[in-house]
């Protein structure tokens, strides 16, 4: 670590309630406990020989099993490694009793041990930094925004947004400032723009000082943000002095674009270094002032129930975050930490890298099986030959019927999503002769009304879309019509996971939805 | 539940932040998902077959197994149960998928209804309520001040009172109104008076609106509040409309008075019934008007690691505190409900209250240790017979030397503790040298000089005390000394606490209290 730089100071984002708070005086006690002979009758903690359970034992696939693509398959021998934890004279892989016991609230050493390897190997930060365990990236980014957040304040987020990330701030009266993206991700123009023109006095609130964002296959949008970008974005940040929340769940799910006329590959994972060299760098590893606060999670490469995953940040950070985690959760629970630790210690961390390549491997080959229902239903044409020239990524047309002439019936535009879960559908309801008929009714927010319709009209075909509304940023109560948002008139956004479904599920969801559509637009 | 009464309205405790929480919107599409045949392309899941536990097992102690005094004993068969958990074809004890997949916020049906169950056998709410999961007290009290507490408010607490539980909130600008407390615990006449005369403007805030108790073994006090005084503390909250949160970690661990000429009885369990009503009745089973929210755990009963307890509240907090778990932590984690849901299965109801009362036996047994050790050093005597008789409880005083005479020395009060984990010492500073030369130096508080001096003493003879200071209430910065308080003047608290050290160092832990005594009371 000798050749990484000092984080700059930053002391100043941490805001009011977050320095008020001080370390809990009975850890100061702690240190003494460690004296030679020392009788602690100090402590509070339940004695460990009342604790009931004495052995747990997991049985877990090994990074290179087969993964199947549904269902749950019986596993044979040599697909199963075994984890054994127990305690006192026969400890197994680890010794239970520690992780039972209440924790010290930054999480077991071992495993934020495990967790620098990996930020190591993965992210290689030019910054110092600390890792400190938390419950689930859900409750990272509420201490977060508890350590920055005035009451009140903006926060800058993309375009569209993870709907709880803002459910967890609109109560405190925090507002969003969405930034316009195009393939790339955020657009660094309009970011800078918003930035430098900020208006205390119009916006009755400071500049902003937060940017939160899920660069990586972005819920909902599904956009990955290019390298070239991260940097332009980075320097703004550093211009404007902006802390840079990463939530990146779906990091190590990156795929190779969609190609829909070839046959898929049978799954080969590359050597450690040359699957991290495959993966877009993070803005953690860009990071050379300590401003980049990253939330790293297993929920998704693991398993969700874990409520578990790690911060990566400046110190500065990471002791304000740890004084919250004392008075608001403690350490993630004990068979959590027990479960990821010895696990990641059986695989290696070479071994975890195989599994995420397995797993990368799954989820782009669903990726594929919709965007083959999607070519399979509709005429998906690169937006430049489209009928929507000015429109991103792939336009999805009505199919020409046998012997029928005339032009193609644009539907719906989306972007390959090069990671994560999801496709962002953008449709377009110019000419869709129901929702011209509701325009006629004058409602406050016709794309809106015709967009709930199709989803009802959709949910009795018995497929569900995710409305695309749901991922609105919220700038306030006056903020929340098409208009009103300054979205592209006579349109509307659908997600479409390709996560769970199997694939038949999704060939037959997508024959459902493109039926309800030709009964729209023809 | 028929004859169970209906809350009064109590939504007018919500606080701003918690009313402006919405359900999240993506809850709605959840109902669709139960349609026969629907297919959803709605989900974000990862998908289950991709989560590499294939099954878990739990090797834990029956409840009636034979519990040690310390150290780690290796058991025998039929000490042991064996719970199994698997995925597919072969779930045993429980089908694991559900837990490792993400929750409904609300945690696992069925371990809610087991959490009901235990609420039903042993405090017989008279009053409607729910069960909702949270992952630990800590956790839930968080909520609670964030479903209740306005910035700036006054909270209402015991004479001393946990930490970690105002660390919470005096980041928020709260402070604490406590309330003196004998050995029945807060009087009843003192929390009226201060409800009766607040006055708003020299105060600077409105009148409180939530109580703060651990009305059984209270740390640090070890008080258990008594069933007349609960009626009266109960009643007082109905006129000045206050809710009352009852965390209560130590409510099964309840015990017999200690009697210091007897030999300890072996431990026979008594029917569940007859357990039960051995307790102390909770402020949940006098509840009438759903006014109070009961924090409930399994750190001391199971173990700290699981992270996992419940609420027990009127309806219209639950909602509120489920929205908040939507956004800032979710489930509590799922190997941890897999764990408590399996055992209380396996061990049944009976089987769980079976091994409370051997928890409770074990505890009992350790706060004799201290106690008898307590007798073996220093003359204990009821405060009525000793040369302090204003005192409550016991005195200890300085043993006489072989043929010595003159006055017994008291050194410290203390109440038996009739639950937990604690015994609350008072020590009497009057007459002790180093103590008058202290206040000749006339510090800003020689009592917590003092307390200081002596506590490293013992440190330096090895043993460790908790200072009482750890548990003053914040009722703000002007109110830190001893006499700006308004405690007792020349005197000081420490807490003994008998979890967690073995028989010998509590004998060890005493002698070398005592000695310390010695050199600074003779």
């Amino acid at each position: 670590m000798g050749s990484t730089t000092t984080p700059v100071d930053l002391s100043h984002h941490i805001n009011k309630k977050s320095k008020a708070r001080h370390p809990s005086p009975l850890k100061d006690i702690i240190k003494y406990m460690a004296y030679d002979g020392m009788i602690s009758l100090a402590g509070g903690l339940p004695h460990p020989s009342l604790f009931p359970l004495e052995k747990a034992t997991f049985d877990c696939l090994t990074p290179s099993a087969a993964l199947p693509s549904s269902g749950h398959v019986e596993r044979t021998g040599d697909e199963l490694v075994n984890l054994t934890l127990g305690r006192g004279a026969y400890p197994g892989d680890l010794d239970l009793t520690q992780f039972l016991q209440y924790g010290s609230g930054a999480g077991n050493r071992h495993l934020i041990d495990l967790a620098r390897e990996l930020t190591e190997r993965v992210h290689a930060p030019p910054c110092q930094y600390e890792c400190l365990l938390h419950p689930g990236n859900t409750n990272a980014w509420a201490k977060v925004v508890g350590m920055l957040c005035e009451d009140d304040d903006y926060i800058v987020v993309e375009e569209y947004t993870y709907p709880s990330s803002q459910a967890l701030w609109i109560p405190l009266g925090n507002k969003a400032v969405p930034i316009p993206a195009d393939a790339e991700g955020i657009k660094a123009t309009d970011l800078r723009e918003v930035l430098a023109n900020w208006d205390e006095k119009s916006r009755g609130a400071r500049r902003p000082r937060v940017l939160y964002l899920v660069s990586v296959g972005s819920n909902p949008t599904g956009i990955t943000m290019s390298t070239q970008r991260r940097k332009e974005v980075y320097d703004i940040c550093v211009e404007f002095d902006i802390i840079i929340v990463e939530d990146d769940p779906y990091y190590f799910l990156q795929y190779p674009q969609h190609a829909p006329s070839t046959t898929p590959t049978p799954f080969r994972p590359k050597p450690s270094a040359a699957f991290i060299a495959t993966l877009i760098p993070s803005f953690l590893s860009i990071d050379v002032q300590g401003r980049v606060i990253r939330l790293e999670s297993f929920s998704k490469t693991l398993f969700p129930g874990l409520r578990l995953g790690y911060f990566v940040a400046n110190r500065v950070f990471t002791e304000r975050l740890l004084r919250a985690t004392e008075v608001e959760t403690q350490d993630p629970a004990g068979l959590s930490q027990a479960f990821v630790l010895s696990l990641l210690r059986r695989w290696g961390v070479d071994g975890y890298l195989t599994w995420l390549q397995s797993l990368q491997h799954q989820y782009a080959t669903r990726r594929d099986w919709l965007l083959t229902a999607f070519y399979a239903n509709f005429t998906v044409l690169p937006a430049a030959e489209s009928p929507l020239p000015q429109a991103q990524g792939l336009v999805a047309c009505l199919k020409k019927k046998n012997g029928e002439g005339g032009e193609l019936r644009p539907v719906f535009s989306f972007i390959d999503p090069g990671a994560g879960m999801f496709v962002w559908a953008k449709f377009y309801f110019a000419g869709v002769g129901r929702y011209a008929e509701i325009r006629g009714e004058n409602p406050e927010d016709p794309e809106q009304a015709f967009a709930a319709e199709l989803w009802q009209a959709w949910a009795s075909e018995l497929v569900l879309l995710t409305p695309g509304s749901y991922y609105h940023p919220w700038q306030g109560a006056d903020k929340v019509t098409t208009e009103a948002r300054g979205a592209e008139a006579h349109t509307a956004h659908f997600r479409v996971s390709f996560a769970s479904p199997t694939k038949e599920e999704i060939t037959t969801g997508v024959e459902r939805m493109r039926k309800v559509v030709e009964e729209y637009w023809a």
